[in-house]
């Protein structure tokens, strides 16, 4: 059948394309419901122009005040929608197709709400180690934008921010702590909990893995340290999701 | 019927007595579920005495290595468990009285433990403000292990802790944004949304509840003003959470 969702994602030089966190929770989400969907690719300097033409809201501000756009952004041609930021698209997807997988269980928003704030804090910690290495799986038309930004971001140049010396070991351990609180959180439910809801996997999950099939995207060689962590906890979770990784 | 749980609370100069934010989690709870109990109220330089008596365990460590014992803590005499941290205490009460109005809904617990570490980050923002003046309704017995625990850490003495001059404005206004943020989880369940779950109480809402009520008993003259924030959210939560406040 013709897609009915147009999802906007950016791309790469990686041979699976889709590498960006943000928009990986999106594409997993999709692929968890089964929702026909096609994907179109759009470099970091052609965000702002397409979210203007379609009537995307941007998400949020520079720090000069002028609006900032940002993907994933869904268009969902059979309702005419067009919802921006994760969160509100798990949202619109469970109300609007709800003879489909729920990606939270009814009741769940504020608590999810609330744990994506927690783990909003923890990524940090990855991003040190995963984002100055974007640039050597980025397109060339991304390249300028994603430095200037990102580098903005860390009030330095990219290619000075990954820990090195002294600075390398405690920044590995925050790293590590960082998924050893996402690892208290799902052994909440009990010691042989596999997912945050316990036996059931649902979006929180799709969260996670997201951002670990970024690390493992972007930096593998530092992957095959990480993937042992937590009795090889993050590796499953990625055998389980992998189901959902499906690039249309 | 005789009490089957014994309570180990913090007793103060208030007619209602309870008064700290983190026994309130528990006595909610055990109010919540309708389950029998008594209070033994126990003053601060007393607690580590009786832990180490009913052997229960410490929660910490103090800066210098050694333990450090905190309540609340629960003796269920009917199993003999003693469960210290209040997070533990809903997960025990929920698994040992099944019969009883569940605190957190199955499946759960790993969400509402983000959501836990989300809040606490929420918290030093309204310590600011409470914990300076918690000394004017503790009993003369607690109030120099208050004084010495506090000051350290704080880093400065308790009554220099409290916003003034400059730094009072934005203090006040992180201390609104933090009870914001939570107000952002409840309306995520959409805008009519009462509790962190929507329609329906949950032992997250008794959580901020007990912070409410905190900063309602120790500072009612700053309480005036907060409890009209957030369409009179707080006042509301606490009104529907008055039926849980026995103090038994």
């Amino acid at each position: 059948m013709a897609s009915s969702i147009v999802f906007y994602d950016i791309p790469s030089t990686l041979p699976i394309n889709a590498w960006s966190p943000n928009t990986w929770k999106t594409r997993y989400a999709l692929n968890f419901k089964g929702l026909s969907y096609r994907t179109e690719w759009i470099e970091y300097p052609d965000i702002e122009a397409l979210c203007k033409k379609i009537g995307a809201p941007h998400t949020r501000n520079k720090p000069d005040g002028r609006p900032h756009y940002t993907l994933p952004v869904i268009h969902d041609l059979s309702t005419g929608a067009i919802v921006v930021e994760s969160s509100k698209i798990v949202a619109y997807l469970d109300a609007t197709y709800p003879d489909t997988p729920r990606l939270l269980p009814p009741g769940t928003l504020g608590l999810y709400q609330a744990f994506e704030d927690a783990a909003l804090a923890l990524t940090p910690a990855i991003g040190l180690f995963v984002i100055p290495s974007v640039p050597r799986i980025l397109n060339p038309a991304s390249l300028e934008y994603f430095h200037i930004t990102r580098g903005a971001l860390f009030g330095k140049k990219l290619d000075e921010v990954i820990p090195t010396g002294d600075a390398y070991g405690p920044a590995w351990q925050k790293l590590k702590d960082s998924f050893g609180k996402i690892d208290s959180w799902i052994r909440a439910n009990g010691e042989e909990s596999t997912y945050i809801m316990g036996d059931t996997i649902c979006y929180a999950d799709l969260f996670i893995a997201a951002y670990v099939l970024w690390f493992k995207l972007v930096l593998p060689e530092k992957w095959d340290e990480a993937k042992t962590w937590h009795e090889g906890r993050w590796e499953k979770l990625l055998e389980n999701t992998a189901k959902y990784e499906a690039v249309l």
